[in-house]
C-alpha cells in the first residue's frame, strides 16, 4: 500500500511542477519557490512538536503526514523521490543488522 | 519494496521502545522520553533546511530519511505507526482526487 | 537604547494583549492563541536559518528582529517580559565570570 | 541593564570568536562553524516550544535566553552585533508609530 501511495503522490508533484501556478497549492507553491517550501516544512515540523506536546494522536498523525508531504514536495523540487529516501533508510536497516551481527562477535 | 521497510523499521522501533537504554541508541532515545525525541525531529527539520540550502542533494536525502526515521519515532512513542500517516496520505489522496473531478463538473 | 526599545515594545504588547483582534497584526495574534504564536517563532526561527544560509546580511538582521519580536509576544502571552530574559542571561554572565575566575586560581 | 548584557555579551562573544576551540564552549561553537550555530538556534527554538507547551514559565524564561544568545553568537559569526536587531526593532516602532497616527486621519 505504501509503495503506492508514495509513488502516486510523487507522480502528481512531477506533474504539479512544472503546472500553471494558479492550477493547485502545489505548482503554486512550486512557483514561489525553495525558500517558501523549507516554510512549509518548518512549520509543519513545529505542528508535529505541539501536537506531540497536546497528546492529540488523530492531529499528530495529520501533522506527521504534512511534514512527509512537504518533504516529498522538497525532494521533487530537487529532482529527487521519496523512493530514495526509502533506499537510503533500507540500506542503513542493513547496516545496521551487519553491526549488530558484528557487535556479537568479539573478533569483529 | 518501500511497504517493506517501513513496515520493518515499524517493528524494530516497537521491539526497542521497551529495551534497555543501554542496548541501542533508539531504547536510550526512547528511554530519555518525549521531549528528546521531539528535539530531534526539529533538529533533523533544521538539517533538512541547511542541506536544501547546500544544494547538496546526497545529503539533502539523508537528512530527509532522518526527519522521516525519527517520526517514526515519534510516532511509535505514542502507539502509532508509519501505516497511520501512509493511510491518512491515502485519504487525501482520494478526497484531493474527488474534488479535481468535482471542479471540472460545472454541476458539481 | 535597547533597554528603551525592548521596554517601549513591551509596553505596547501587553496593551494589545486584551485589545480587539481587528485592532492589529500583535492584537489578532494574542487572540489565535499559543499555537499561532508558537508557529510564528518557528517560522522566524526557520527564516533566520535560511537568511544565514544565504550570507545575507541585512536579511539575517531582520529575521532576527521578527525572531525576537514574537520571542516578546510569546513571553507577553505567558505574563513575562524580555527584562525576565536579560535578567537570566545577566545572571549568567555573572557566574561565567565567576567561573571563569575560579579556573584561572588553582586553589578554586 | 539591557543595553549593558547585550553588549557585554556581545564583547564577549567577539573576544571568543578567535580564541582556541578549547577555551570555551562558545570558542567551539565558532570552531565548528556555521552549521553547529544554525542547529544551536533550530534547537533552542524547538526547547522554546516544549517549554510554552508545558506551562512552565521558569523553563520559558531560560529557553528564551538560550535563543537569544545563540542568535547572538549567530550576529558575531556574520559580523553582526544584538545593537543592529536593536536598531531595526527601533526603526520599526518608529514606522509603526507614524502607520496608527496617519490611520487616525482621514487625510493621510
Amino acid at each position: 500500500m505504501s509503495i503506492d501511495v508514495l509513488k502516486t503522490i510523487g507522480d502528481t508533484l512531477e506533474a504539479r511542477r512544472e503546472a500553471s501556478p494558479q492550477s493547485s497549492y502545489v505548482a503554486s507553491l512550486f512557483h514561489k519557490g525553495e525558500d517558501a517550501i523549507l516554510k512549509k516544512v518548518a512549520e509543519e515540523a513545529a505542528e508535529t512538536l505541539m501536537a506531540s506536546k497536546d497528546k492529540d494522536k488523530l492531529h499528530l498523525v495529520r501533522e506527521v503526514a504534512d511534514l512527509w508531504f512537504h518533504s516529498m514536495v522538497l525532494l521533487t523540487y530537487h529532482g529527487l523521490r521519496a523512493e530514495d529516501v526509502l533506499m537510503e533508510l533500507k540500506r542503513r536497516e542493513g547496516i545496521s543488522g551487519i553491526d549488530e551481527k558484528a557487535s556479537r562477535t568479539p573478533t569483529a
